[in-house]
């Protein structure tokens, strides 16, 4: 566990500590997860006489399934206090941290068997984690996501943060919940639009490593949208294979330690564009963006085929998905993106790059000329 | 590196990560650190053209030792920014972090290769470290304490924070540092009042697991201090065995999932105290008197005898410790204290108490009753 090395005197002596921490998560699928009999939700933390939760729930999400949240812990005898958060991308800053943080404070929670349930999407997902993380140097949370987009993607994962410095996710740390418990019912009250937006981070996994993920969106993603994902088997299989995409790759580098990541696809020039957007594009479609210049950038560099380059701009549009935006015209912008991810992949590009629908590259020789080109291109598509 | 479960069928899939964290950090004596042919603070991070680094520098060091850091930095070819931070207990504030924050952001501190270095006492590494932790989900930080309650307590140990609703470091992280760099030659500017006050965590090491370290501290402890523990072997050797104690303690249980812990000895009622009286009561003058009043309780339950509970106070004396405090009377003060402290250690007491010096055991049982028999017995001294 530590090393005690005297050998350079007393002047210089040394100790070193090494340790290995344990970390351990679950995505776990879970239809009616509020239905009094379903126990999943309350598996994790005390039960019997005394037991509490806390619960920071999004504003619209109680307003849809406040009552039955509610009714859910009384039926379970479960002393809970509710934290109401009105969540917007514009909104995850340190103040809205700071709420659900004194919030905590007032319900004196406990640092072990009360777990923090949060029950919104992604964006009340990154926040609640920090104040999770921050009280107390870290209390247990469980994520419970409301949106096809958290249910994707930030229910993967060990990421929280807040948007700082005009940055996304500026502040933020690493932090396994506990687990994540997934109930695609709560899409059923989400707007054909949401569900399109979110369908950007699928499209994403499907053209950088899954070629039978992109089939499925090819055949049935309009028609699941419009179903909302109920019912069929197919909205779970492609939930499930998009899921399974995500756990692959992120659960060998949880810290990120390696940048060469193939997640990493669409959040290359994303990440600025959609701030600079905002709030004129979601996350999903700034994501969705970013594919489809990569997917002609890839083109125009010889690699994705035109006939391909067709399937996923059809695709996308089928989604309901944006294919074009001025920003991407930005050249500066662009340019201050790329600079940005550079940084954050600490110094290298390792840029993504999909050579064919479901199987990549990393690249770390794009140029300005390079992205001023595949600018051009994808401006050309929509003369 | 994760498991895929899907024996229950389609609508109950799940996906379990299971992972281990590696962790690692130093501890390393260097004197004269900012020598400029002393190399020790630059091993760690990128050299050569360009190099840089982000330091955080208490302002009050900064006054004694501004002009030599700088030096060193210069002379090894290291672009810096240097951020000064009027660094107090009452400023542990997220407004000293944020600014901390704000200064990286303006100096685009890269993600790797640019270690913060920061330069103060315990409240400053404890804030910068937060700091670290929390910009762009974790920076790598190394500590270099300049008072001696930092060099033997805040540089051991992965813990960052700040004071919040008026608790002490209510808010903050486990996050491991690079590593720290012990320089004694710091000492030469505190005063003996600094130095004594440290002590008090040196005591509670000596008293809770360290009887050849209480010894040390009785033949020299006094003289020490008047040397500001420069010199002599025996300075050396009293933070070495005092770094060790720590070493030993924290190694194994570093993210504090196992509460009951040793070096919680002192740290029972004196987090309170300590706030409640502030700015009256240094840190470790609080321990010291949380380490006096467990010992009488010990005493008054028939364990630690009376000469060694005599030897712990004329110690405490020599080394220019508070005996007494007002607040020790304050039975519905202590009593909220003791109930945080149990929150705090997940609902159970886990109370290091001293069997006899260097000898200890954990109580769960110290009633309301005891607490204020102690108080009484603690008074009676004074009289």
């Amino acid at each position: 566990m530590f090393h005690h090395d005297k050998s350079k005197g007393p002047h210089k002596r040394r100790w070193t500590v090494q340790t290995k921490v344990p970390v351990s998560f679950f995505v776990q699928f879970s239809e009616n997860l509020f239905d009094p009999k379903n126990g999943d939700l309350l598996e994790i933390g005390a039960r019997g006489p005394g037991a509490r939760r806390f619960l920071v729930v999004d504003e619209n999400v109680h307003k849809y399934y406040g009552e039955k949240i509610e009714k859910y812990f009384r039926k379970n005898k479960i002393v809970f206090a509710l934290c109401k958060i009105h969540s917007h991308e514009t909104r995850k800053d340190m103040d809205t941290a700071f709420f659900i943080l004194k919030t905590m404070e007032d319900f004196k929670l406990q640092r072990t068997g009360e777990p923090v349930i949060v029950i919104g999407g992604g964006v009340l997902l990154d926040i609640a984690g920090l104040a999770a993380t921050l009280y107390r140097r870290g209390v247990p949370y469980i994520r419970v996501p409301t949106t096809l987009l958290a249910l994707v993607d930030a229910s993967v994962g060990v990421k929280t943060g807040i948007n700082h410095f005009s940055r996304r996710n500026r502040i933020g740390s690493y932090y396994a919940p506990v687990g994540a418990y997934l109930d695609r019912t709560f899409l059923t009250t989400l707007s054909e639009k949401e569900l399109s937006n979110a369908s950007g981070e699928i499209l994403k996994m499907a053209v950088i490593k899954d070629k039978q993920l992109f089939e499925l969106l090819e055949k049935h993603g309009a028609r699941l949208i419009k179903e909302k994902f109920q019912k069929s088997l197919e909205g779970l299989e492609i939930m499930h294979r998009s899921i399974h995409g995500m756990v692959e790759e992120l659960a060998p580098n949880l810290w990120e330690k390696d940048m060469k990541r193939l997640v990493n696809f669409g959040h290359t020039w994303s990440p600025l564009v959609e701030m600079v957007a905002l709030p004129e594009l979601s996350h999903g479609e700034a994501v969705a963006l970013d594919v489809l210049f990569s997917c002609v950038l890839s083109n125009e560099r010889g690699l994705m085929k035109n006939t391909e380059l067709e399937r996923v701009f059809s695709v996308a549009k089928s989604l309901g998905l944006p294919t074009f935006h001025p920003l991407l015209t930005d050249l500066a912008l662009l340019e201050e993106a790329l600079a940005d991810t550079v940084r954050h992949r600490n110094g290298a590009q390792e840029l993504p790059v999909p050579l064919s629908i479901g199987r990549a590259g990393f690249y770390n020789d794009v140029t300005r000329e390079e992205v001023k080109k595949t600018s051009l291109a994808l401006k050309k598509r929509i003369l």
